[in-house]
């Protein structure tokens, strides 16, 4: 007897199959008694074949358009599964973003929501109607279709859980949850039953890709139980057992959630390193060494500063790998300027980060860390600490022993 | 300086290069200094792969959710087109048929439009953009999406037409007009300049497909001069002179235009004639012969009854081919309840048609159209007239030779 949010991506709905799968999934949870609003990605492959026919006209399509052609993706699939679920005799509806007022604003591809009317959905739902709601996609206030950037069809399911109250929001994916990390890295890795919002974050922003950062940011605000799930296990009716089936539940932090320390280990191959060394340490110099690269649309990640002994202080920072040589270029013009000594990079580094919201109330985390990876002979490059993580950098040959070290290291595994 | 309405169908805009091709169209006419609306329909093909969808899930899919589904091919061509006009530094704006307020009646599938907001177009036209609307589709009272049946993005350019008071609606195809009779059948047709609604209604319905019925009746109701173009052909910006690329007007009678008796002749290949025989003649006859028919979904065309000298009638209808055995099935039954004598029925015959407001004023046709037949010896099965057309059935291997006498015999051909 809940009211349940599902959201299924382009995978679990790219063929007619699927989507006819989709519909006997949610049956059961009509049987079960449960309300039901269901948000649809665009079936896999149509994205992109969307996004081919608007480059060969312009490489650079005009961003209200590019929204007017992208938004037919979604609504192909909501009217599909309508049919499919009233050809079961399970009463739906579907729902474009414009029909439900997803109100966003006028930030073309990358659209932020501002709110949902929910009133028109609320009485489908009093009779007795499944209500099918394209993800991804919105309308501003002139009435402009809108999409919300890649990935957005995560946030229209918070999103519409926020506005309904609803009692969970199941993101439904072709992973069975969150692991503890990799196991394509870490065999051994383990499925976590529940974790924070502010762990979830982290994970998902530090290369664990199950969910979008933003439908996290935004179920953490409203504070809407989150489910990462497998659409190809069978359906979960609630209840604690761990039969692999109820997936990883995001959510704020109980009392029984204390005992676990470390949640995860998160990883991210992708990371390049600059240091400008022997600069003239007075204020201000962080912002003249930093705000050239900004300019220039490099995002920065981690940044360290230590100062010198002789006056002079030596800065370090990681990027992208894919911005390294343009990052380095901008950074030495400034070293020139700034008449510091050298500059010197590495894009053959990765970032493995320890996550749990344990270390807050734990001391001795960051060394037990520092020293599993020493006994490997493993040198870090770089430390940065935040309240519920601990990042190093390493050469990109240590990745996977990093990560399997400090994964037997917390006792993550499986049977640990 | 104009405000044209221009409607271009799938094959028009059926690839990439050909939505470039009406881009450069739409743009010299803005050279010319007309304002632009544009009405598009899905790109060929499009629909289908939509319909074969559809019916992969259901094989009567739901209507609500088919006009869901349906909707999207126009929209994807909006985006298109408004995306290379916007590359060509053409500013324009893509509508879907919601985004414009096309209110229809809530009939999915075949909805009927009520009425049109023109405000947010007009404020578009001010502002110098080209506006581009999806075809085919609306919106009924509630919100929900209709779509208007096939070619119904003919109905749309001529509402939008009305509903703007657009100095022409111009309707592009793969023909360069309305023709006064099939050139495959008679190569000397010719286009014709201009025709009246009520010639043209005539035309469409007896089996010219130049342009959708619904479209012409609307255009006629409201005034709206209505113009048959092909895509293929150089713009036409107005003006009189007939260099092939104005198509053919279609208007309401004018006084040059009482000059032609006929303006053309349209012929039907998919018909079959059916009679009952030595019918008790008494009152309510022919619903009780016509009434089961209709209720077994058969369409009926033309109806002519004798009245023989012993006190019953012979009744004779014509029906499309394919329903041929259908309503002699259903009329045999008939004929017997009835204590008719018999039933007899051809299904190898062709309906051959005079179109001509001239006719109103002019005596004399019917009987030159028979004597020219005659003269070819082409035996008359059926007659039947109204206010501006004559049609005859006759055996279907005579239609070729009916046409073209009758086209000769009328003074037809191109340089008649």
């Amino acid at each position: 007897m809940a009211l349940i949010v599902q959201k299924f991506g382009g995978t679990s709905v790219g063929t007619v199959d699927r989507i006819e799968n989709v519909a006997d999934r949610i049956g059961k949870f009509r049987n079960n008694g449960d309300d039901v609003v269901v948000v649809v990605s665009a079936m896999s492959g149509e994205t992109n074949r969307l996004i081919e026919l608007a480059h060969s006209i312009d490489e650079k399509p005009e961003a209200r358009e590019y929204d007017v052609l992208l938004s037919t993706g979604e609504q192909v699939t909501i009217a599909l599964l309508s049919m499919a679920l009233n050809k079961r005799g399970i009463p739906a509806r579907s729902y474009t973003g414009t029909q439900v007022h997803i109100l966003t604003d006028s930030t073309h591809n990358k659209a932020r929501i501002l709110s949902i009317e929910e009133k028109k959905m609320r009485s489908d739902l009093q009779q007795g109607r499944v209500i099918v709601v394209a993800g991804f996609q919105g309308v501003d206030e002139h009435g402009n279709i809108t999409t919300l950037g890649r990935g957005g069809s995560d946030t229209t399911a918070v999103a519409l859980a926020a506005a309904l109250k609803a009692d969970e929001c199941q993101i439904y994916t072709d992973v069975d949850g969150v692991y503890t990390t990799d196991p394509r890295v870490v065999p051994e890795a383990r499925r976590l039953d529940k974790i924070t919002f502010e762990e979830m974050l982290e994970m998902a922003s530090l290369g664990s890709k199950v969910l979008q950062i933003r439908a996290v940011e935004f179920a953490g605000k409203y504070n809407v139980p989150l489910r990462v799930l497998s659409s190809f296990d069978e359906p979960y009716f609630g209840g604690e057992e761990n039969d692999g089936s109820n997936g990883t539940l995001i959510t704020y932090e109980e009392d029984e959630m204390e005992q676990a320390l470390i949640s995860g280990i998160a990883f991210n191959r992708d990371e390049a390193k600059l240091t400008i060394l022997g600069v003239p340490d007075k204020p201000g110099v962080a912002y003249s060494i930093l705000g050239p690269i900004g300019d220039s649309n490099v995002e920065i990640d981690m940044i360290i500063q230590n100062i010198g002994a002789d006056g002079t202080t030596d800065f370090t920072f990681t990027v992208h790998r894919n911005d390294f040589s343009k990052a380095k270029e901008v950074l030495s013009k400034v070293a020139e300027e700034l008449g510091a000594r050298e500059v010197v990079g590495d894009d053959k580094i990765v970032k493995i980060s320890l996550v749990g919201v344990g270390m807050r109330s734990h001391a001795g985390i960051a060394s037990k860390m520092f020293k599993a990876l020493a006994e490997e002979t493993i040198n870090i490059n770089m430390i940065s600490t935040s309240e519920i993580k601990i990042s190093v950098v390493v050469d990109e040959k240590y990745l996977e022993l990093g990560v399997r070290t400090l994964h037997s290291a917390f006792g993550l595994e499986e049977n640990a």
